[in-house]
C-alpha cells in the first residue's frame, strides 16, 4: 500500500536528468548519510516489534514459553517483556494488545536513551551565533502536529535541536498566541536580567516561524487534515496567526516591542520548503515565496558559488514580484541571510529524499508509530515517527488529540492494534516540587485521555505510557508509574 | 441555625468591657460604615431572591402571571426574569431551579455593574506608593478559596483592590508555584522594560503572601476544609509552599533574584489576623507571630499614639521570642512597617465585627451564595458571598471545585436549590482574538463542569452562568451565550 500513484512522476526534483544520481554542489552528503542511518535505525526498531511479537505468539503454548519469549525479545528488541503479561498467557491467550503497547513504550524509552548517550555534539553554538548574527536572539518554530513534520528541524531545516527556542506543534500549526506571549516575556527577561543570549540593547529580535504543509502528489487528500487538505487555507491561517502574535506583542508592550515572523510551507512528499519572503515592513504574502524544489532543479548542475548566488537572486526576485504578491521592498539583511541558509540547508534534504527514496517518500500519507502527547521528545526528529500534540490538559488540547486518534484508528485500530500514546512532560529541577507536580500532570492527562476515549481504552485499544524529563539538556527520561491500575482498564 | 454555641463568649475582642461600645483609637469608623452598607446591600440582593421567587410561585396559575411576575421581579430584584421560563409555566409547573439559578447569575452581573459604576475612586496610588516605600513593587496574595475569606483584601486587610498584583484563591491556599513563577517573570519584565512601577535597579522586591484560616469558635469543624480543619496543618502547608516559591525563584534566576514572603492567618469568626513575623533572613515560624485580637484588647483603651507604639512593640516582641519560634533577628524596616500597617488596618475590621455582629459573625460556617470559577470577580469582596476556585481548566482545578460542590450540596442541594456557578474569565483586549478565545474557555469550562457533575446538572441542580471582562480596570462584564443548550441539560 506504499505504491505511488502511476500519474505521479517519480523524482520531481531531478527529473531533468533521471539517469544520473543527484549531486547538488551545496548539499552535505556526510550529514545525509548520518541522518539516513538514524532514520533507518529508529524506524527499524519500531517496525521490528510486530514480527517479533508474531514469533513470540507462535510459541505461547510451549512449556518454557516465558524464557523463550524473553530470549527473543532481548535479542531482537533490546529489552525484556513485562513478566506479568507473559506469565498470564497460560490462562487465556497472550494479551497481544497490551504487549504491543508495552513494546512501543519501551522502544520509545530505549531510542531516547540511545539518542541521548550516542548523539554527537551538535553545532548548537555555531548556529546560535549565526542566528544572532542575522539579528535573532531566539527562533521559535510552530509546525503542524502532523507526524510527517516530525523531522522538520533536524532533517527538513537542518538545524540542531538546541538552537531552536521552542518547537511546540499544534494541529494545523495553530499555535497558542497567549502562551507564546508568555514565552516571549520569559525570553525578554533573560536578555534584560542576564544578558542571555545577548543584552537587551543589542538590537536583536525574536523570530516566530509557522510551518504549514501540503502533499504535492495527492494535494486534496494527503495535505493538512486540520485545514481539510486545502493548502491555501493552511497557509492563510498560519499567516493570520503570525499577524495576531506580532500585534499582541506590539499592543501589549510599549517602547517599540515587536517580533519578526516567517511563514514556511513544506511539501511532505519531497520535504522541499517554500519560504514566504517578508517585505521591508515584515509583512508576508501567500503569493511572494521561494519554492526550493525549483531552486534545486535550477542549481543542481551549477558549481557551488553560482548556486549560492542563485539562491540570493531567487530571494531578490521574490521581493521584486508584482501583482498579488507585491510587497514593500526587501527584508533586512539578516532575514535575507537566514532565508538563504534555510533554503541551502533544505537542498540537502531534497537530495536526501531524491537519493534514498527516489525523490518522493514511499509513505506520502500518515504512517506514524505512536502519538506523542505533552511536551514531546527532543530525541525524536524523524518523519512520520509520531503524531505530536502539544498540550497541558486534554480539556484544552482535545481537538488536536482527536485528530491523532482519528489517524490511528486507520493506522492501528483497524488492524486490531492499540493506539500507543506516549505522554511526556518536562520539569524544572530547580523548582521545588516541580518533578512531582509534573508526574501528577502525566497521570491527570492519562486519566483524561482514558475517559475521553473510553471505548478504545476499555477494549485494550489504547495504551498509554508516561515519562518525565528534566529540562536541562541531556537529561534522562524517567518512567512514571500509573499509581495503581488505569482508570478504566480495571473495569474490563 | 445561626445561633452561637453557648460555650463561646459573645464578643472576644472587647470582652474586657462588654457594656461599652467598641471604639479603638486607630480604627476608621467612616470606612466601617461604608463597608457595612456595601455588605448589607450585596447580601440583601442575594438573600432577596428566594422570598421573591416564593411570591411569584404563588401566582403562577393566575391569568396574567407573566406580567405579574415581571412586575414583582423588576421592583424587588431590579431585573426581568427570563420570558421563556415564565412562559412555560402553564404547561408544567414553574421551573424554580432554573429560575433561581438565573436570578443568582443576573444578580451577580447587576451587582458587578453597580460596583463598577458607583465605587468611589479608591486610594490605589497612595497604597502602591506605601508598598514601594516599604520596598515592594508588587504584592501578590493567595488566600484559601473558602468564601469566608472572600472579603480578605478589602475588609480584613483594608487594601484597595487595585493595589494588589494578584489574589488568586486556591483550596487550602495551596497556590500554583509554577504559575506564580510566570507571574513573577511578567512583573520583572515590566520593571526592566518600562520601569513600572519602579526601575529594576530600585532595590525593591516582590512580596508573596499566603493567607490560611481557622475558626476560633469551632476549630475542629469550621476551619479550613482543605486541611481537615487543622490549623497547624494549614499554616505549615502555607509556609512550605512559600518556601518552595522563594526557592524556585532563587534557583531559576541568577544575580541574587529572590522574593519576600509573608504568612498570615485569619480567624474567620472574628476576622482578626495573625501575622507571622519573618526574621532578618526572611524565614518565618508558626510560633513567631502577632495575634491581632490580643493587640486590639491591649490597645482599645489607649490613645492613638500609644496604641501605635504598642503595635510596633508587639512586632518587636515577636521577633525577640525564644524557644520554638526563635528567629535570626528582626525583618527589614519596610517589612516591619508593612506588618504594622496590616495590623492597624485589621483593627478596624475587628471593630467592624464587634460593632455590627457582636464580635463574632452569626454565620461562622459556610454560607456562600454562589461558586465563582475562573479569574473571579474583582467587584465582589464580601465575606461568605462566594466560594472562589481559581482555575483555567476543570482538569487541573477539579479538586478545588469538588470542595465547592461539597459545600453547596449542604447549602443548596439539600434544600432543593441548584448550585449557582459563575464562570468568569478576564481577557486582554490588546491581544487579537483573546476575547473570543476567552469566551471559548468559558464554554469549555462549563461543558467540563457539566460533565464532571453530570447528575446534578441533569436534574437541574447545577446552573452555570458565564461572563468575560477586559483586563483593563473598570471594564464592564459581558455575558457569554451558551452556544445552544448545555451539554447535558438537553438530555433531560
Ligand atoms: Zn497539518
Ligand atoms: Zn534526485
Ligand atoms: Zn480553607
Ligand atoms: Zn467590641
Amino acid at each position: 500500500d506504499f505504491a505511488l500513484k502511476p500519474t505521479v512522476p517519480a523524482n520531481p526534483a531531478c527529473s531533468t536528468d533521471p539517469g544520473r544520481p543527484c549531486r547538488h554542489p551545496l548539499t552535505n552528503e556526510a550529514e545525509n548519510q548520518r541522518l539516513l542511518a538514524h532514520e533507518l535505525t529508529v524506524k527499524g526498531r519500531f517496525d521490528g516489534i510486530v514480527p517479533v511479537l508474531k514469533r513470540i505468539a507462535g510459541q505461547q503454548h510451549e512449556a518454557d514459553f516465558v524464557e523463550r519469549a524473553q530470549a527473543i525479545a532481548r535479542a531482537d528488541l533490546g529489552f525484556e517483556l513485562p513478566a506479568g503479561i507473559l506469565g498470564d498467557a497460560w490462562i487465556a491467550n497472550l494479551d497481544m494488545r497490551a504487549l504491543y503497547g508495552e513494546c512501543v513504550m519501551r522502544t520509545v524509552r530505549l531510542m531516547a536513551e540511545e539518542a541521548r548517550t550516542a548523539n554527537p555534539q551538535q553545532n548548537v553554538d555555531e548556529v546560535v551565533a549565526f542566528f544572532l548574527d542575522s539579528g535573532y536572539h531566539a527562533v521559535d518554530i510552530s509546525p503542524c502536529s502532523d507526524g510527517r513534520l516530525k523531522g522538520l528541524v533536524r532533517y527538513v531545516l537542518r538545524l540542531p535541536d538546541g538552537a531552536v527556542r521552542s518547537r511546540k506543534a499544534y494541529a494545523g500549526a495553530m499555535f497558542d498566541v497567549d502562551a507564546n506571549v508568555k514565552r516571549w516575556i520569559e525570553t525578554e527577561l533573560m536578555r534584560y536580567r542576564e544578558g542571555r543570549p545577548v543584552a537587551a540593547d543589542a538590537g536583536t529580535r525574536y523570530l516566530k516561524v509557522v510551518v504549514y504543509h501540503w502533499s504535492s502528489s495527492d494535494p486534496t487528500h494527503e495535505g493538512c487534515a486540520a485545514h481539510g487538505s486545502n493548502v491555501t487555507d493552511a497557509a492563510e491561517a498560519g499567516l493570520a496567526r503570525l499577524r495576531e502574535f506580532r500585534q499582541a506583542i506590539e499592543n501589549s508592550f510599549c517602547c517599540g516591542a515587536s517580533v519578526d515572523t516567517l511563514l514556511i510551507g513544506v511539501d511532505t512528499d519531497t520535504d522541499a520548503i517554500k519560504v514566504h519572503v517578508p517585505d521591508a515592513d515584515g509583512e508576508m504574502s501567500l503569493y511572494r515565496a521561494v519554492y526550493n524544489l525549483e531552486l534545486y532543479r535550477a542549481t543542481v548542475n551549477d558549481d557551488a558559488s553560482s548556486a549560492r548566488l542563485k539562491v540570493y537572486q531567487a530571494i531578490q526576485a521574490a521581493s521584486a514580484v508584482t501583482g498579488w504578491g507585491a510587497g514593500k521592498g526587501e527584508p533586512h539583511e539578516g532575514m535575507r541571510r537566514l532565508i538563504a541558509t534555510l533554503l541551502i540547508n533544505n537542498l540537502s534534504q531534497i537530495e536526501y529524499v531524491c537519493g534514498n527514496w527516489g525523490g518522493r517518500y514511499p509513505d506520502i500519507g500518515h504512517n506514524e508509530r505512536f502519538i506523542s502527547v505533552g511536551d514531546g521528545f527532543e530525541e525524536f526528529q524523524v518523519r512520520n515517527l509520531a503524531y505530536f500534540a502539544h498540550l497541558h490538559t486534554v480539556e484544552e488540547g482535545a481537538s488536536d488529540l482527536d485528530v491523532g486518534i482519528r489517524i490511528f484508528s486507520k493506522l492501528n485500530v483497524l488492524h486490531g492494534l492499540p493506539v500507543p500514546v506516549a505522554i511526556h512532560f518536562r520539569y524544572d529541577s530547580r523548582v521545588p516540587g516541580c518533578r512531582e507536580r509534573t508526574m501528577e500532570r502525566c497521570r491527570r492527562v492519562r486519566a483524561a485521555i482514558e475517559i475521553r476515549y473510553a471505548e478504545l481504552s476499555r477494549s485494550g485499544l489504547l495504551v498509554c505510557g508516561m515519562t518525565v524529563q528534566d529540562k536541562r539538556p541531556g537529561s534522562p527520561l524517567e518512567a512514571v508509574e500509573a499509581n495503581g491500575a488505569s482508570v478504566l482498564r480495571s473495569e474490563r
